[in-house]
């Protein structure tokens, strides 16, 4: 059931004023809920705190978020939590008011119910032509202007299709609608550079300090199309899924390879 | 006195699963009112209409948003109307739900007390640093993905600013945070290229169209800041100010030239 807490209360709107709504001015997380824990919530709160530095958002204080995340999940089992903080409520016109203050939207969702074959057999995944632009000013931080994500993933209608990878201007292939994307090519790491457009995810890092970790070289890099496919492996990231293989890209099929299944091996272990 | 409507009703709040907050999914067009009508109402609809239209957003119908705005403008002498459509609530995710409903919010605000100074003598404008980036599926509409305008509209603290001019990734000078510019070198009229970003102001528009009529010539393509700084002269547009002729930008000063004035005139006499 779904369970919602506006600025410490059980209600389940916001003001019509909220800048979060009127501009996307704010920033998210969405955070695994496993056995009353909010898996990896330090390391969420330090991007969501810098996505709030990089809009000099005054963000609410990490006391009062982590109180309220813990009374909305209320040692849920299993469920998934999203932190929404947002400039707060303004008047018309882009300036910040000189008395903004955060809105804080907690909300708790059930846990998606994914297929276990997925993570055994890996993932169909498509490559959408809806491009991210580039922006260094925005890259990295989860801020709430999502339309690319939007228009992305509504392009294939095709329900074995589970995600979409997206380019950037240039052609660059960047990461997932809603993941980030690892290739392995001569037992050799790589993920895309998101310096100017994408998400740096929180699973994303993990995979890259487990790998250091394992002694598994890898490389932060621009990443081709032609790259992708002569990877032979290719693997997606989020907070939710940890990681699932692909085992298909427009008919090109690859193998759940020995790297994959180490770092996968190694994520279950640390029980991230 | 502000006053808000939401989906009909005379309330102040939406629902905290709105798509509009979650990823900035929807449209919004700020109206000028004035003597108790809508300013260009179908010109506004009409980009309304072309931005749920690219982003596959089922809107509500004319008439339904016509008579809300109407009930909620309620004879106003002088006001602002802004209209915002959002995809409406939804669940987790970027995928648009099969039953998606859109939210009609409509705000009517106070008109802002602009000093007469700023038509009369025209504005010192700026040229952020925050760039806009490039992106020709989301160029051209007036959606709700603003946070590079935010950025860019708090980055000048002298209260003598009044605007900041945007360049895109480029280099290219594309509009300012809340206007459309607009240059005059050799009795010639300049107005950026939009078709990669920007937002395809209203008022803009009718500057061409009334350029077209007094048979000013005019352009619309690539402007450089060397075109900017070598022009005679440069006027910015919106639906509210009308036309602000700009005097100077990083002390560079421009005279209120013949054309501007022209423009002006003939807006004036059409009363928009």
């Amino acid at each position: 059931m779904l369970k919602t807490l506006i600025n410490g209360s059980p209600q389940d709107t916001i003001s019509a004023l909220d800048r979060g709504l009127h501009y996307g001015d704010g920033v998210f997380e969405t955070i695994k809920v496993q056995r009353g824990c909010m898996v990896l919530l330090q390391e969420h709160l330090k991007r969501l705190y810098e996505g709030c530095d990089r809009l000099r958002l005054m963000p609410p204080s990490r006391d009062v978020i982590t109180e309220e995340a813990s009374t909305l999940i209320n040692n849920e089992n299993k469920a998934v939590l999203k932190i929404i903080i947002t400039r707060g409520p303004g008047g018309r016109g882009y300036r910040i008011p000189s008395q903004a203050s955060a809105t804080r939207i907690m909300l708790c969702y059930p846990y998606p119910d994914y297929p276990e074959e997925r993570v055994m057999t890996g993932v169909t995944v498509s490559i959408c032509s809806a491009r991210l632009s580039t922006n260094p000013l925005l890259a990295g931080i989860k801020h709430l202007n999502r339309l690319e994500q939007v228009l992305a993933a509504n392009e294939w209608h095709d329900h074995s299709i589970v995600e979409g990878l997206m380019k950037d201007q240039m052609g660059h292939i960047i990461e997932g609608t809603m993941s980030n994307v690892f290739l392995v090519s001569n037992n050799h790491l790589i993920t895309p550079d998101l310096t100017k457009c994408g998400v740096a995810g929180i699973m994303r890092q993990q995979v890259l300090d487990i790998a250091q970790d394992l002694g598994i070289s890898h490389d932060i890099r621009e990443v081709t199309e032609e790259d992708l496919f002569a990877a032979e492996e290719v693997f997606l990231t989020n907070s939710l899924i940890g990681i699932w293989p692909v085992k298909t890209i427009q008919n090109r099929n690859f193998d759940r390879g020995l790297t994959t299944q180490r770092l996968m091996r190694e994520l279950d272990r640390r029980e991230v």
